[in-house]
């Protein structure tokens, strides 16, 4: 049994990862911090975890962090980067599940984040934490940037495909659709079930912070830069995201095969049989990507559809999986159960 | 590890069987019939069990659930009537998800379901499932009817107020709100997205065949016959039942007290703090029940609220508890799955 | 042509009394104000009325309100009472959409309310809105205070047996079921698409600020105070009342008959035929109330279903109503849209 | 007051023009056929018109069509080759809101749709009713062939861009979404509430049946035949299609005036200012189109987003606007109503 700590549990990001963890067999949550709810007893905030859950928010300052084995930051962007490295210097190991650590070049990240970075240096030893692409530098660190939502469903959609070279890097494309919970659990007018529901719309399309992170993953797998569009769309689900992505072919190949065999071992990627269309709810409250390969009239444009839950594998699950990697669990551990349908 | 074969398991009751089945640690599933679909893998069409339940479905006329230790029909009402009675005389146990073996009076269920009862030798010895009333006689049934959806809400709500003799039973009063894969999945227009989405409405109120069902039980537990008003609700939800219970108080008493006292001790039944609201999505995708009391104004009116997932608690849920109780396993073997929230 | 002004624009019974005026043959917008807002177009927060309505939002300070015919306010509780009066001195007729004329009974408002009343003397001037009840006295009223969403159809749901005698009055249930526009357009957590999508629950079953707003509603129809159990649910609709009422019966008649004559005549009040299930979506978008009448099992509980729009018949929609009525329009004037469906 | 028959009004899109044609000034329905239906009140079908519509469902055989001005086809594809051409012999003129007469090229239609042509002459004389693009040949049809919702979308939102010849025609995509309603009102699992609420996906990657009907308008207004990748999606809205259309810049110009000045003068079509992002209930129960204009990064890729409620301006909306055409009446007659909000 490792020692957790959780950082900023209030979130939707934070009680996804309760509800995983408190079912994981070599895990034991110890501490959970809230500046605001510090003395509420979780269960009373979450009543999904009566019962099960028999903890209270403390107080960040006074929360016996540093004697946890891992600490999972759950907060908005900006906090990581601040309490982390104390923790980090006094040998605890550190997901962060929000951007701080997730961009290499810093000026890139004030630029798009609107403020200075806290700790450059830990930016640098940071791994980012996409488990199928960097599963042997996961082992071995001290501090894991847990990859976005938009950007866990968008490279492993394309990943296959810029490895193997077979693909126009100067034009990608991709068309993102999230459910709302992927805004967080903020007191907002836009996300409103009186707003958010029976209602379709993009946004960010001038520029989403999550543009900067996908480009670097993907330059990264392309081995030179790429030239991304990137738009994403609120679409009335509480989970879910579907990337739908575009790319012109340069080489042929069997594509289906390259990526059955690119994700071959993979225990949390499933890529259907052709032909396929990948719902949402396939993967709901499940750490899993499911990804179809479709080649439309049999024209030059491949169409990559790619599904997660934004807050499993995109975020919460992922964080979990990275951390039964860290500490050399079986990787699926605390992460077996079913998605759940209807 | 028991042997357990599936009539019928193309419908959400069906594939809420196998979410749950196939995590469960002591249990197999060995056969599931479906005569539409035999040859067809589950999960060709159910995508959420991939790489996880590697099934056909099988014809039933060929299925070899005579070895089975158990068999769970998850059929429309008037099925298991037909088939189960073969197996029972075999030996096997049986689980009815429908409404074959609920009724206890054979006329009455013959006038509420429209066709002859075929073995009403059955009848007689089949168990009513319901855990918390019924545990006992449960453990050693041969065939247990698992109750209905709206009839595991309203009963569980009920039942402290019947068994004390505090409330007036000629007065009861169910307003019962549904999810709509209650309603199953079979195509029909009023189920439609399009018709029940941003919809509310009542149905059924002259009669709903779940009435003398909770008529029976509210009965059994008051000791004396009941008057029940019962008005069912659909409304978008795609999992959930909430009950609002209302009866005339005959009898003063400390009500928050009489209902922890009753389920104290009951893994799946929660009574919240006084002066609480549970949520349907805080059962959601797991096999509880929350109940709250409430005393309005201090009016001679009580109010329960009660709540279940229909699709565990309410069906597949409820019967896999009462396979845990007729095998002597752990009640809560394959069913700590928390909710899933949000 | 009359000169409409508008107070607090920005909230949903604001921007759908923009939506109905902007349609009416006789009235015109001349002023919209918005503290937080002013200078900002109206159609920029609301791009639905883009190229139909030319307005900004004023500053209320500066705005000419008493050139108007008639003020509504769509503002909180609380700020009519207070900007009212000078405007009613100045010979400007009110339609207060909030709650601050609705109780005769000033403590009973002030306790419910949580705050001292501004302008008692203006309180007993003021004309309950509900023109299936008071027309004739609505005609010349100078302040009407619009009745709330709940108690729109709770009353007109009772009215009918109340008038004529025909049930107990001390055991009146109403049970309520509202879409989360009844919430308004406030950022809470409570209502953001991931917490109240999807999920179903009880609210203020304690007690609702509507409940004494109900209870002089009903005793002044039966003409002795009635008791009165209210339970308010939140449903995942965006508009939307279903309101299912119970009553015993005390005097037997023919109580579809009943319900046909009292609402004879009437626009906005549609009796269904004996045996019918009102959905909401029938009068989704329109000035109308749909009732319907059971006697399930031949018992002696009356059942009575009542669906409107919150924000048309039970808001914005009404106070048009009321507005055709006090100028002597006829009273569907810019009120004949049909309701939209799906 | 022109004389209107309807063909086929049981589903949205019939029920839709039953709701627009009500409130419309200038034309009355003498007639509605169904098939299935005949002798039932279409209020009993659709309370949403109860009191405002006093017609029965007649049988096609008897339903007195050819006295009517106009005839519209709200009937599944394959219907009105059939039954049009007689009406139109005795000269009525049709309207079909069917995929019927759409495609020029009879083979490419028989492909797609799977039948044998029952009227190629009538084909040729069809007009393809896209107001925004041929109101003049409109303005003299006999016949009209309505578009369907996602051309409608896709075709607006390219026009300007394909005109002005601006773009790359041999890489156009066009990744659209659209609501449940857009499937129809058919009883079928794959649209239940509990299938398609809280779920996204795409669908007929491999090829949908507008495809060729957009690239068929597209090559129009380039004058030269297009590529285009068309994806579409399924999205839990009631009503709305939002497409999200990319091309690669050919040619440098002011892409904001371009599209503002193309559409300068029509009624229906709004382009938003720059950087805006429809949602597509701004247009929700309307007749309209509204467009958005980015270029991310300053790339060389465009993004133009176009949304419309489906069953209006993609189906019956339209549909009143080419019969206003097509009388001489003022275009938005019938059509005046705002979006309805939330």
């Amino acid at each position: 049994m490792i020692k957790i700590g959780i950082v900023g549990g209030t979130g939707y990001t934070g009680v996804e990862l309760l509800r995983l963890l408190a079912q994981h067999p070599r895990a034991e949550i110890v501490a959970i911090t809230s500046r605001g709810d510090a003395g509420t007893p979780v269960a009373s905030m979450f009543p999904s975890l009566r019962r099960r859950l028999d903890l209270k928010f403390e107080d960040p300052t006074t929360a016996k962090l540093q004697d946890c084995d891992l600490v999972f930051f759950a907060t908005p962007n900006g906090v990581a980067m601040e309490q982390a490295p104390p923790l980090l210097d006094a040998g605890v190991r550190v997901i962060d599940l929000a951007a701080d650590f997730r961009l290499k070049d810093v000026a890139t990240w004030e630029r798009w984040y609107g403020m200075r970075h806290a700790s450059p240096r830990w930016v640098e030893q940071a791994v980012y934490g996409l488990p199928e692409k960097a599963r042997t530098t996961i082992r071995d660190a001290r501090l894991v940037a847990n990859p976005g939502c938009y950007p866990t469903a968008v490279q492993l959609g394309f990943m296959p495909l810029l490895e193997a070279g077979l693909v126009d890097v100067d034009q990608l494309i991709a068309d993102a659709k999230s459910g709302v919970s992927g805004a967080g659990r903020k007191a907002e007018v836009a996300t409103l079930f009186a707003e958010a529901s029976d209602n379709f719309k993009a946004y960010a399309v001038p520029g989403h912070r999550h543009l900067p992170e996908i480009q670097q993953g993907l330059s990264i797998m392309a081995g030179l830069p790429v030239g991304l569009t990137f738009v994403p769309h609120l679409t009335p689900l509480i989970r879910g995201i579907h990337a739908t992505l575009y790319a012109r072919i340069q080489r042929e190949a069997d594509f289906q095969e390259i990526f059955e065999q690119r994700y071959r071992g993979e225990t949390f990627v499933d890529v259907l049989p052709s032909g396929s269309h990948p719902d949402t709810r396939s993967v709901r409250a499940a750490n899993a990507c499911r990804l179809a390969i479709h080649r439309p009239q049999g024209g030059k444009t491949l169409v990559v559809l790619s599904v997660i839950d934004n807050l499993v594998k995109g975020a919460a699950g992922q964080a979990v999986q990275n951390m039964n990697i860290m500490f050399g669990f079986p990787e699926d551990d605390g992460l077996q159960q079913l998605p759940v349908f209807p």
